[in-house]
This record gives C-alpha cells, structure tokens and sequence, in this order.
C-alpha cells in the first residue's frame, strides 16, 4: 500500500479512508479517550507507558476496547513498521491511539446497524517539526487565560481525553495577546496547571518544580525529564505554584511527546529569567538527546531532514 | 436518491458517505457546537431559534462558518424536506447541525490539503420514539452522581457543546444505581443544574421553577413550556436550587427536543408528589400537543405509527 | 489664591502643598476609602448620594472623621467654588473625597506627633475628557483577565476603596492584548464584575442587565443610566452574569463618574452587536444630556472646550 | 543633617519633607510593594535577601525603578550609615523600601507635569521594641477572623504589597474580641495563612510546621527560624494547617522582621500548650540571639535601652 | 399525671422517664430532624406548617416514621393539652418534634433488641421567656465567626436537624467577642446565613431584605414576619446579603419560635441604625401582637407572668 | 452485676440505665465527640493514643470534663475487666468514650436542675465480627455519594465528632448503587477524603497513599497500618488524591478499630486491581495479627468464636 495504514475498528485501512461516522460518540459528546506516542530514529519510545496511561484512561470511562495491552501494542508497531517506510529519511512518526464511546444510536436511527462497542484507532503522522523550530530557538511565550482547567470532579486530567473545549478556548485567549502564545491555564485556585498540549516545568532556586499531579496529566516525556534531571543531581519537587513563582523562576520548560522539551521564555509578556532559553534546558536537551540516540534540539530545529 | 442526504463541508452527500476525517478536531478536541431541531407533523419546529442559539454558540467560541442564517435555515429546510420522504408517515426527524472547529494539521500531515475552516454539517434521523415511551409512561429516575458540571469559566454550558465527558461520565454513575436512571447533574457549589440532554424544571407551591441559567443551556423547549405554562396562569422563577428542593417538589420535569417533556417520578430512589405523572404535567402535556397541532405524548408512546 | 485649594486634616492648603507623609496609613497599608463626583456646568452631581456612600464604606471600615455629611458637603462646595474659578470656561471638575486610616505610628517613629485620627481629604482636578474622547467614538475594548476581583468575605466592593493592586494587576493583563483595552474582572466563580474604574452593564433581549450586586461598587452613574433606561420604558435585571452572556449582548456600556457612559464594542476581539456604538448608547447619553443640561457625549468628544 | 535622611525618587531628603502628592499611585490605588529590614548593633541583616525578594515583587507587578540591586543597598547602607546617628545607643532602625505605581494622571491635571515612572523610597524609623514588649514577655494571643486573605489569583501574598484592606479589617475583628490580639487569617479553604504583618509557625509532635507557601509571604525571619530549628535538629514541614491543628500545637510562633519571633499562647482563648512561651520557643530565641550576636528577646523587653 | 408526659416511640411516659438509650442513632451519629412549635395564648401557633416542615426534613432523610401528620398533630394537642395545665397561667408551651435514625445495632450489642425504626419524640417544655428579654428590650449583638455554615452539598439548612457542631462553636467564637453575642454565620462565599437559632432579616432603603433560601432553614417565623410586612406595605426581596449590607442597613432583626422576633442594633460591634431597637421592629411586632392575640413583646419582657 | 456496666456523669450504671435526658446536647444539638478502641484477646490497643486524641477533640470544642487523662483510662480500664467477663471466650469489645456539650438549658425547663457541664460517658459492646465476615473475605464495594464531607472550616474532621448527618445521608447514596456499599466521600474539591467510619488508603506504584490530612480522621488503625507497611519496607505518602487514582490503584483498603483493615475491591462498580484482596492486604493483616497477637483476619471471619 502506498498509503499510510490505519487501524480502525478491528480493520487495517489506507488512510484517506479512515473516517467516523457522524454518529460516533467521539463526534457526538467527544467522549474519547487518547494518547500520542513518537519514534525516536524510526523506534517507538515508551510506548509501554504510554499504553499503560491509555488502559488507566480506559478503565476511568469504563470503555472495553476487546483489545489486550499487548495485541494494541503489537498493532502500533505494525503500523510503525508500515507507514515509516512511506516518510522521508530522518522524518518521525506521531502515533495516535485513541478510543471513543462507540456508535450513538439515537443518530444512527434505522440506517445502519449500530456499533455500541467503543470505536478504537491507531494512526500515525509525520512530526511536523517546522510547527516547533522556532519556539526551540527562541522560547514560548505563555499566557494565563482567564478561562479555567476543567476540575478534576468534572473529568480528570490524569486521563488523557478529547473533551477539550476549555482548552481550544483558552488558546483563543492566549492568542490574543501574542499569536505565537500558547495558553497557560489555571485552575479554579488560581494554581498553574498545564498548557493545551505540554506539561508546564519550572527550575527555581536549584529544584524542578512541576504543579501538583490533581490537576495535569502525567506526561510520560514530564517523567522521563525528571528522570533526566534526577542523574544531573537536579531535585524535583511537586507542589501548587502560582503565577508569581513562574514570573520568578530562573528557567521554565514545556515538555510533550512531539519534541520532548521547550524552553519558555516569556510568561505574560515577562521574560523568564533573562528571556532566552537557560542552561538547564540546554543540559536537559542533552541528556534528552543521549536517552534517545539523537540530537533532538536539532531534529527539530532543522525540520527532521538532517 | 433513496438516502437520506447530509450536508457537509458545503456539500450534499448521502448519509452513508457523511464521514469525518480521523484529524477532524471535532474528533481531536471535541471542540464542537451543535443544536437539534425536531419536526412536528414533519415541519420544523422553532428553527428560528435554534438557528439564533447556534449562533450565539458560533459567536462564544469565535467559528467562522461563512454562511449566514439564512441560507442555514435554507439547507434545513431542504434536508427535511428531502430526507421525511424516506421515513414511514407518521414517523418525525430530528434535525443536527453540528460545527467543529475544522481539520486539525498536526494530525493530517502532509497527507492531504487541510481544511482549517470550521466543518459544518447538518443532517437528520428519524426520532426513535420507542426509547423514550416508557418514561413517558411513568416517568423518569433521576440520580445525582458525584460527577459536576463543567462551570462556565471553564465552558459555557448555555452553549450546545460536544465536550460531553463528565455527561457521559455522570450518566454511567446513575446508571449503576439504576440501569434506567438518568444523571441530574449538580454544579460545584451543590446546585441542580441540567440532564446530559434536558433541562430541569420543578413545580412547587403552585411556581414552576429552573435552576439558574448561569448553570444550564437555555433550551428552546424549556422556554416553550415557560411559556406554556404561564397560559395556563402558572408563574414561572428562576433559582438556585437544591436537592432537597427536588426531593419535595409537587413535581418535576425534563424538556428536551425529541419528547418535549417527561415527568420526573422519582430523585436518588425517593417519589417525588406520589411518585406518578402528576396533573401539571398532563396539562402542560396537552397545551404542547395544542401548540404542535398532534397528541406527543401519544406520538412518543405508540412510536410515532398511528 | 491663585492654586487650586485642598482640604486636607482639617486645613485648606494649595494644592502643591497637599502631601501625605509617607507613614500615613493612605500610603503604608492602602487603607482608604474614598469617592469620585464631578461637576455638570460648573454644579456637583448627585454630592449627596456620593457622601452618603462615603459613610457607608466609613461605617464598614469604621473610621470615625469627626466630620458630620454636612460639614463633608459644605467643604465639597467650598473646594468647587473656589477652583473652578482656576480652570477654563467649559472645564469640569472632578471632587475627590479619600480617607485613611491616620498615620502609622510604627513607621512616624518618635519624629513627630502621629495623628491616628483618620486622615481626611477633599480635593479637585480638571476632568480631562481628552482621555475618554476615542472610547467615547469607537467604543471600548474589554479584556477579561486571568486576575479575579477580591471576593466581598476579604473587602467588599460595594466600599469605594483603593487597596486596588488586583485592578492594577488586571489592567496590565488587558493592556498585553489591547494597549487600548481595560480589564473587566470576573469573580472566583467566573461571573462577570465590573472594570477598574468604571460599572459594567449589558443590553440584551430588551432588557438592561447588571451583573449582580455582590460583586460590584453600586455605582451613582451605574443607578442614574437605569434610571434613564426606566424613563425609556426599558426594564432592568441585576444577576450574575457571564463572558457568554457579554459576547452576545446587543449592546454593552460602561458607566462612571467622569463620563457617565462609554460604549462597549469589542470583549475579548469579539464584536458586541456589529461592534459600534448602539442605538441604545445614544438614548441614554441622550437623556444623560437632558438630566443634566449639556450634551455630555460632546463634551467629551472636545474635551470639555466648546 | 540632624533629620534623619529619606531616599525619595532619586533624592535624598529630610525626613519631615518625605512625602508624596496626593495623587501618587502609592495613595490613589494603593498599588505599591516594599519591605522592612532592620539592624542588628546597627548593622542591616540579609539585605540582600530583602532586596532579592524586592525585586521579585517588582517583576510581579511590572514596575521598572531604574536601580539596580546594588544601587539599592548602597542607598540602604547610607541611610542606615546617617541615620543611626541620630537614635540614642543601643537603638536599632528599620530600614523600609517601598516603590508605588507612579503618579497617578487623572488626579494629577495640568498643575504639575506628572511623574508616571514609579515613585521609590527608601526611609528608616527606630524600632519601637516597647510595642512588642509584653507581647514577647506573655505571648501574642490571635483570632482568626471572619475576614478571609486575599487569595493569590486576585494578588500573590509571596509579594509584600501595601493593599492590605483585609489586613485592617482582619485586625479590627481580632481586636473586638481582645484588644491586644491579633488576626490569624484564613484562606477561602480556612487554611491557616499569616497575621497581618507576621509569619504563623507551629511545633507539635517534634516538628516545625508552616502553613502552604501558597498563602503566606515567604518571610526572611521565617527562613532564618527554619535554619535556626534545623541546626537544632528540628525537622520542618509545610502543609496545609487549619485551626485545629494551631490549638493542639505544643507551641506556636510568629515571625517578623522587627522582633524576630514572638511566642503564641492563645488562639480563639484557647490556651497552646500550658498557655506560656514554650522551651523551643526559647531555644530559637537564643539560637537567634547567637547569630545576629545580641540578646534579641532582652533588647526587645527592655526597649533596646541597655 | 403531675409530670408532664411526653410522646416516646408510640408511649406516652412521663417526662422523667423520658430517656434515650445511649444507642439510639440521635446519639451516636446526631441524624437527628426537629421542628419546634410554640403556643400563644396556650393555642398551638401554625403547628400544620411546622408538621409540613418535618415531613419535609423526613423526605430528605428518607425517615419511615409510621405516623401520618394527622396522627403526629393530634399527639401534639394531646401534650399540649395535658402539659399546659401543668404550668402557671400566662405561661407558653414550647413543643419540640424530634425524630432520630433509630437505635444504632453495632453499639447495641446483644443486650437489647434493637429498634432500628426511626425513634419519634414529642415533648414540651415552659417557653423561658427570661433568657430574652433583655434582648428583646436592647437589642441583640451578632458576631460573624470564622466558622462557616455548612454548605447544602453536605446537608441542607433546609432541613430542620441536629447535627449541629457548627453552630456550637461558631457560637463560642461570638461569645468571645461579647458574652451576650450571637453568631451570624457566613457561607462558604462569605453571605451572611443564620444565626444558630433564629433567621436573620434586614432592613434598607424600604425593602425587607432576607439571605438567599439556599443558606438557611424556611422559618415560619421568618414568613409569618415577611406577610405581616407585607400587610403594612413593605416589599420584600431574598437575595445574596453580605455583612456590608448588614452594618449599613435601617434595622435588622432575628425571627424564631419562641420570642417571633429580636432587634438586631449591633454587629461586630458597629451599631446598626442608631443602635437602638428601630421604628418598624415596633411597628411588627405590633403587627405580631395583633396576628396572634397577645402583646408578644410585653410577654417576653416580663417572662410571661402578667 | 451480670449486666455490662456504663460510666455516666460521674456514676457506674447497669447498661439498661444507660439512658440521656431528651434535653441532653448530645440530643439537641450533636455537639458530642467521641472515641472508640477496642480490646485484642481482652487488652484495650493503644488506648492512651484514642484519649490523647479525645483530648484534643475536647480541646477543640472546650469542653472541660473535670477528668484528667488518667483517670479516664482508669475508668476505661474498669469497664472492660467487668464487662469482659459477661461476654463469651473469644469475644472482644469495642469501647466508647463520648461526651456531650451537658444539658442543654432551655428545653429542660424549670423541671429538673440541669448540668450544664459536659456529659462523659464510656461503655462497651461486644464486636459484631459477623457484621464484617463477608467484607473480609471478598472486599468492600464503595460509592462516591454527591454528597460531600463537611469542609474543616465548619468543623474539623480531625476531631472524632458525632454531627455526622452528612455521613448518614452518604450511605444512604451509597447503598442505593448496591446495598452493601459504602460511601466514600469526596471533599467539595472532588477529594477523596474518607468512609462514615473508617479511613482510606490505596497501594499504588510500591507507595501506600492517603488522602491528605485536612480531611480525615487521623486514625489510630491508619497509623498502626503505616507503621506496619514501613516495617515491610513499603513507603507512606500523603496527598490529594482523585477517583482516578483509586480506580487504578493496585490495592486500596479500608482501616477502622474495629477490624484493623479491610481490603476494598470496588469503586463505583469498577474493580480494583483484580476485583479481589491483595497480596498487600494479606501481608500487612499478617503484620497486625503478629502485633496484637492473635489472627485478627480469622477473627471477623470466625465472628470471633473459636
């Protein structure tokens, strides 16, 4: 096939034919729960981990995919193997998993035949560096939206899902004040959370610092730079931060699975330390880039294509 | 054509083709706004402002959809028009505009042209009556789950959203009380808000009452029953409201599109009034069959085949 | 005299001369309460209800002046005597009344007699229109920041005070996205309050609507506009009120001392109405006119110098 | 000079014309940060440490004073240096910096040409140990208020700011109950935070305890009786703590620049512990006493006239 | 019989042997609801809407007591009758119902049969007029305690019940500002409530002003006040009332069984009004005389012995 | 005497006699605390740890019982040498402190001389192993209840108190999922916090895991099993923790004096780790049947008749 392969429904199918109905749950109440793993030169990383986090997810919704941990995870190997081959040298693939509620009844009428069992699909994409190269280079800048975290009485942010909209509006926010600005959200204290698509790290007075787990989702490339830090001799330390202690740190970072880590430079328009990426995200990237075999600063900031 | 047709993305396809790419954000983020619209007699009923609350929702989350009320209006109308043809006499279609916040890029990669427009699409099912007769007939068992609502700093529930996590969430808490039971959702401060798909009313000392609109999405059969309601010379009030004040209600409702009302029988296993259909709600019952010209609550118990 | 005068602990000292010592408790606890009232052709609007305000926030604080409201008018009128002669024809004054509470004896160290009593002070200052004259045009341009007002169980708004660092922390955050842009804060639960200097008021569904008066100072413009509204057969709502609701108001306005009314037409980059000044605006700034014997809009417009 | 010097916007002056107009910000919105030193036998201790957070305050609230930190303290030096001359042997002085918004515009009018670059000031004043005499001999006795703090998403307590409204008005409830208490504010959770101008610690079951960061300004008496405790072998923790807690200590402390630390033997009227100043409160005193090398608690209990 | 008699569990027994086992749930776990009535004149005053109120609490509890509220109504008379006869004539009878959870089987072992049907108790006792009087003449002082209300997410107000810790100490911390002080509780947001005893109204600017109904227990004083307002052209309004409102309004008062109302002229130690019983305290409590046949205030000032 | 003595008030009382007055404010108000231990083979476990905790419970709402904490061990001591002996071999007893507010005034009336000192009582009863076979052996299922626990600002959990309406309203949630459930109450921030009678902990990740302190009980039963974990090697944490975690904890139990622990194998119907006792479980009943020296597990299984 010359198409990238995905997993959809018990099926393997070409890409371009990989469509839900408009009655699948995860259109009709994004009820859906997810995760994203990447190669690292070609190789899945973690990906153990990251299925672990999925079945935690699943087992919250409740959701019985039919699908042991091993079976899902021979699958996305399969389609790894597959769809590599048809991405440039040097390219990295994104793999997605995610499981919805299944079919809705109620908007499926008598037309079809209804699939009451949740909907699960593997895909895979090119990384698209170019969309992070120049945050690399230069630092996020952050914003506090006023829109709020969804609390995790409402839904649990531990669980990786796509009900998002606070997120999709809390980015609008951020936007306005800077179109390169990603959303920093708080939560209904007015502690930091996370942003739409990275959790939030900071480095002050000699320790990594990340909000209380109550409110961000465990990321996997989150633990793996505490990792990282902890064989620097870096401390880490959990608690509630506020923005006061952001605008003070000497270092803050985004980490997420697609490019590891970003340095943030600027939080509300105030440069973070002195507003250039710091020496702790240069040591972390290194380390991050001994783990993983690769230069991953450069992978991103040249695109993949060495 | 002997399906019935979707509109998508600007054009008319048959339903079996209405399909939504995996890297649809509607499928990504669940950031998606929505309304349903039924007929009665096969019109539409109260379009208009179904059209309008679409809109406001467009307005809050800042879509774009490049087409004006009107011509909306427009493909509604042909859509039913077209699709009741297909149904059985008798039978009646609910009507779904859905807008999702367009193609997300990360995920389509270099796969295919993104289209980052909002997706609109609006399309139609025939109203399964049989899933809601018998709790026409005797009424509805509500539960309050541990579940909140999501608050509106966060998203706004007088929006019609897709993020729809904690409804699903809530729903399969009161279902493990009773299979039959429905979620009645309380805010963050303990008060009665809204049903994943229907608004909430209580009649008390001769007051038909709602919960606060800052907690609930003003629904357009909620205010037709207000307003019938207040012909038959019954006030209306707006509050908060607690459990308690459920629990010793005279009666209690649900609104909602497809049924118009249902009676509430019983909250967390206690009857409310003597734990039947009460007469408020027959009389509002039949001021909406004398509104819509047709028995509905007939048309809900025998399935709509007369 | 040939400055403008100020009364200040009991003295009328020339206005170059009105400084508090830095250990006044005005400056080294932010204590104060104060009140804003401005003159209409030369006469001091509404003196009475602004005083009567002013003992209110007195009694709430409980800071005793050892001034009775008669004694307090007498000197307003005195001040506004004497220096409107100073300013120019079509010039209006601005009356500020603040007290603190008194000097701070453990900073006035063994240097001076401390004068616990409260410290009083009334002084003027030109209306400079000039600021208001393109909001006046165009309408404003509301931001709601991440910052939240002070809840009324830490100090209650409904005291005109000026321990305000959250509104200068809001203000900053607004001005990130629109230099031009002022913050309406909302309140810990979301709801919509009112900005740093000015109350915040919608028009929607024929109906005027405040945000409810927990969250807001009662504001003597704030009650003058419905007032006007009630003259204009328009009804009024005080409730809690939402970022939803503003964004799909018909119109929105600011009310305030120096400018009676200013015009909302953009929120967060989202037009309100079709983003210019409303047909509404301009009765009221009509029948603001009439109340007070000038056109007030104009008169900010050209700043006061016709 | 026989006056004692005050550093005000670029000047030194004497300290009987140290004051500011009555439409600088400081006194118009209270929007101003500072901090207290103090001498030990004249000298300033950890300046730099007050300095340090000095400027985190600044960052916090966007102020730029055009000083750098070391400009700051030799300014502090010389104040200390020229002042101290004044006071009588065995006198210590607090050092006060305090920088204000700027002047305020609109108040301000054609009469002067505003200065809208933040006004800083640094004076001293001799410690006036008489005040905290009896409070060292007999213990502190605090109430908690019905007053509630400002919580960190309206403004961040680890800044030390001047809006201290609910300070006041914590304070006035406290001493309603004894006039001699003091307030022990609660968080909006009815967390333990912090006395209006000192740092709340606890010892009970062989540790030091502090309430969450969260709510407190992060005191440098604070981290100095933290170091103290340790070289005791004293383990410390901080965590939320709430009333009940603060009853059953075996001792409790405050801590604050003027008199380092002061023990707390009543809360509510309850007695902590047998109601006298505790063994480790003694302990500390004296390890205090050893580091800054003079009898602290003497000097207070005597007034510093050896 | 010489002793009253008191109704126990289906027994009419003297009030001497009028005991619970040290098992019964109204002991162990305080699941205790209650109502009180009073007689005027030695008629029993709307014992039907005290009853409807029991049934109410019952509902919300889910108690099966086994009695219809005719037979509870005519055990009532039959105390009253029986017990009035015991008391000097002008005396009032106070009636309490009270119906705990049952006997709690852990605790009762195998020494007694439990009865786990809920334990129903009607007994009286002389209303102690003296315990009021001084208020009555002077006025009541409340105090607002850190202690909060519980909120209705944990047992509704609305409810009239015995699990009352709350109000114990939040009356301690009142009676440590004044011995004679009352608690005026806050909710969680900071609005005044109810004392632990009585309801609280206000009066300002014309209006009768009570807290919202979601913080406090439906009085039937409390209506019976609100009608007799009513009848003198006072308009009333419920609403979110915070302790601002409280120190500046005209009057304020407390609503209860025994004494129908108290002047409120003190809270937090600032005088409400003039500090003195106010003009329409008179005028309702006239209004009461009047409704119910007796100088009620004259009643409890002299203790009822005329 | 062949019946099991009670101390009450200051006398030995055959437990038929057991009895309060009705005007007790144990009854009237629940303003009651209160301990129970229990005997292993006939000896009280830690029972200076249950009354060092009374003590503070006693602190917390000033009860002075006129009784040091020897002598009420003395008391306790007595009690169970004679009521030991009218219970069968093998069988254990559960002891209870508990004291009341005293008599509460005016409902006693001028018929008896009321004691308004605390009422202290202590009794016994024999273990209900059998109440507790069936949760041993195959697991406690619990619920989370809407209902939420009272928050420490209306009174601390960390008191052992019996206004425990919230609890009672909790199970009656919980048992309406299953009638062998029991509720697990969340703290109003969606906290897992604990049972109406025992604590929770969960074994996640090689950590035992509690829910912070601010909610709970700190029990004796929770520290004996922290101990027991520690001495095999397993480490402590205490946190905010979520339904999410427990839903995907390995283990989680419940620990109470009665039964030591018992493991939880069900959350809202969703397993835990394999839906059965763990091997943690087993491994730390073992540890307490080695401290208290005797089978602990086969003693509720057994109903403790060998």
């Amino acid at each position: 096939m010359t198409e990238p392969v995905v997993y959809l429904r018990g099926e393997f199918v070409p890409s371009s034919q990989a469509r839900l109905p408009i009655y699948d749950a995860g259109i009709v109440l994004g009820a859906t729960v997810t995760e994203m793993t990447r190669t690292f030169g070609g190789r899945l990383f973690r990906l153990e981990e990251h299925l672990a986090r999925l079945y935690r997810s699943l087992k919250y919704v409740r959701f019985e995919i039919g699908l042991s941990r091993e079976e899902l995870a021979g699958i996305s190997q399969r389609l790894v193997e597959h769809n590599l081959r048809l991405v440039p040298p040097g390219a990295e693939l994104g793999l997605i998993h995610f499981v919805t509620a299944g079919e809705y009844a109620t908007y499926a009428g008598g037309a079809a035949a209804v699939r009451a069992s949740p909907t699960a699909c593997v895909h895979t994409f090119p990384l698209p560096f170019a969309l992070w190269a120049r945050k690399m280079a230069e630092g996020v800048h952050l914003i506090t939206p006023s829109v709020r975290h969804v609390p995790p009485q409402c839904y649990d942010p531990k669980m990786k899902y796509r009900s998002r909209m606070h997120f999709y509006l809390a980015d609008q926010e951020a936007r306005q004040a800077d179109p390169e600005a990603m959303a920093l959200l708080l939560d209904l204290e007015g502690n930091v959370t996370e942003t739409s698509g990275a959790n939030f790290l900071l480095y002050s007075g000699g320790t990594l610092v990340s909000p209380s787990r109550r409110n961000i989702l465990p990321g996997v490339s989150r633990a793996t730079t505490i990792e990282l830090a902890a064989s620097l001799g870096i401390p880490f330390a959990e608690r509630d931060v506020q923005v006061f202690d952001c605008l003070n740190a000497d270092e803050a970072f985004l980490t997420s699975t697609p490019y590891c880590m970003l340095p943030v430079t600027r939080i509300n328009g105030v440069p973070i330390g002195d507003g250039r990426p710091g020496p702790l995200f240069h040591r972390l990237m290194d380390a991050w880039s001994g783990l993983v075999g690769l230069d991953v600063r450069a992978q991103v900031l040249t695109g993949g294509t060495v």
